[in-house]
């Protein structure tokens, strides 16, 4: 039986320790209405307090409607939250490559994943900066939980760039309890999660169900399409965990 | 007594393997007009050929003399070259910050972190382009040396953010060997290394040569002062390796 409670004591336990450890500060974060970031902006406030925890909207030519529900979990957990709109920047660049003669259709990966690679360099720059303004180091949390490590459902160099995770053993079905337990406003954490980069959700991108692979993780039935599609999936992840170096002759 | 043309045989031997292996194609890197860059798009053309290398000039408001030297660089070996100036996106990024009141003497580290990690997520966009552009895998070649990892000179999702890396296991000066034996052109292996962000160069930044790090990690002789700064840069530098997750209780 998943102990909600016992998980969160354990969770701040273990922020508040490395964070005196080391002699730390705050935390950063990207805030983006789903419920990941919704539950570890709430388990940092709870470890920190809401005034050592910086919340940022990205929008990057993106609806209004995640900074709404950005701001529905700053009210309740009471942490600042600003926005950087990636927008400009993001078109900045973009006219570059177009100077360089590229066709449209070559370049949609490269689009999807150049979002959040500016996501977590826009994190970066917050940390940097708020430790300098407050006078302690801020470091940049991250929300990656197990059912997307698993399948390899994240960008390298992008939302699995980070200083310290919380959520990195738990299922999605387990984040959500966890939530339930923080009294995470229920449009951010029952919310279908999806990547906001392209216009699928994430279960449609992946092909198979976060409960299909929660299932499968715990060694419990899942069916044959589904157990070959995540093995298929973690194997093809492989290179986002080990970088390959050329280890010399002598 | 080190073989360069025995580590370069490795090196490329180890290149062809993987590639081969994961049915890959070719590779991107962002060439600074340095040595390391210089060399790693050497020893990629090498194994791969030149058509199948792609190298990046990736001025922001920096001078054109980097462009240069990287010019001299991809005429040497043969591979293409293009040039992605990344100063709007940078101004136009930096506008948004500005809007929110932030004081200039905050953003310092800030904006000269952030350059690296424009440049890895340009280094990742063009991969993704020549990937679909040439109809196979593109992957993001590194040049993080020994001496650079050792001491933690990098920036977390910046230069240490790739896909297949070389020159890990080499110092500085087995770097520059490695580049005599492969002909860089001079000026580009014999340049003082600074990190083309701040007006310092790396030795003046880490406060510790480069041969004397080399000397450490070899085990050889050094003095008191400079085994301090190396054992500290080595010490503070453990969180960029070992990012610390929460392993939960049951």
């Amino acid at each position: 039986m998943f102990d909600a409670k016992k998980e969160v004591e354990g969770i701040v336990q273990f922020i508040r320790d490395y964070y005196e450890k080391g002699h730390l500060k705050g935390a950063v974060l990207g805030i983006s209405g789903g419920k990941d970031s919704g539950v570890v902006a709430a388990l940092f406030c709870k470890a920190l307090g809401p005034e050592n925890v910086v919340g940022i909207t990205m929008p990057c030519h993106t609806t209004e409607e995640c900074a709404r529900d950005a701001q529905l979990v700053a009210e309740k957990y009471g942490f600042e939250l600003i926005n950087i709109d990636l927008s400009e920047a993001f078109d900045a660049f973009h006219r570059q490559i177009e100077g360089l003669n590229a066709r449209e259709e070559d370049l949609r990966n490269s689009d999807i994943n150049f979002k959040p690679r500016l996501r977590m360099a826009t994190n970066y720059y917050v940390a940097a900066w708020y430790s300098a303004l407050k006078g302690g180091t801020y470091l940049v949390a991250g929300t990656s939980n197990l059912c997307e490590l698993y399948v390899g459902y994240f960008t390298k160099g992008g939302d699995s760039t980070y200083d310290i995770g919380v959520l990195n053993e738990y299922t999605v079905e387990e984040v959500i309890k966890i939530g339930e337990y923080l009294e995470v406003p229920e449009k951010v954490l029952y919310k279908t999660p999806n990547d906001d980069l392209s216009s699928l959700t994430d279960e449609d991108k992946l092909g198979v169900k976060y409960s299909e692979i929660a299932a499968y993780i715990h060694g419990e039935e899942v069916s044959p399409e589904a157990r070959e599609k995540i093995e298929r999936l973690h194997a093809s992840a492989a290179h986002k965990f080990h970088i390959p170096t050329y280890h010399r002759c002598a």
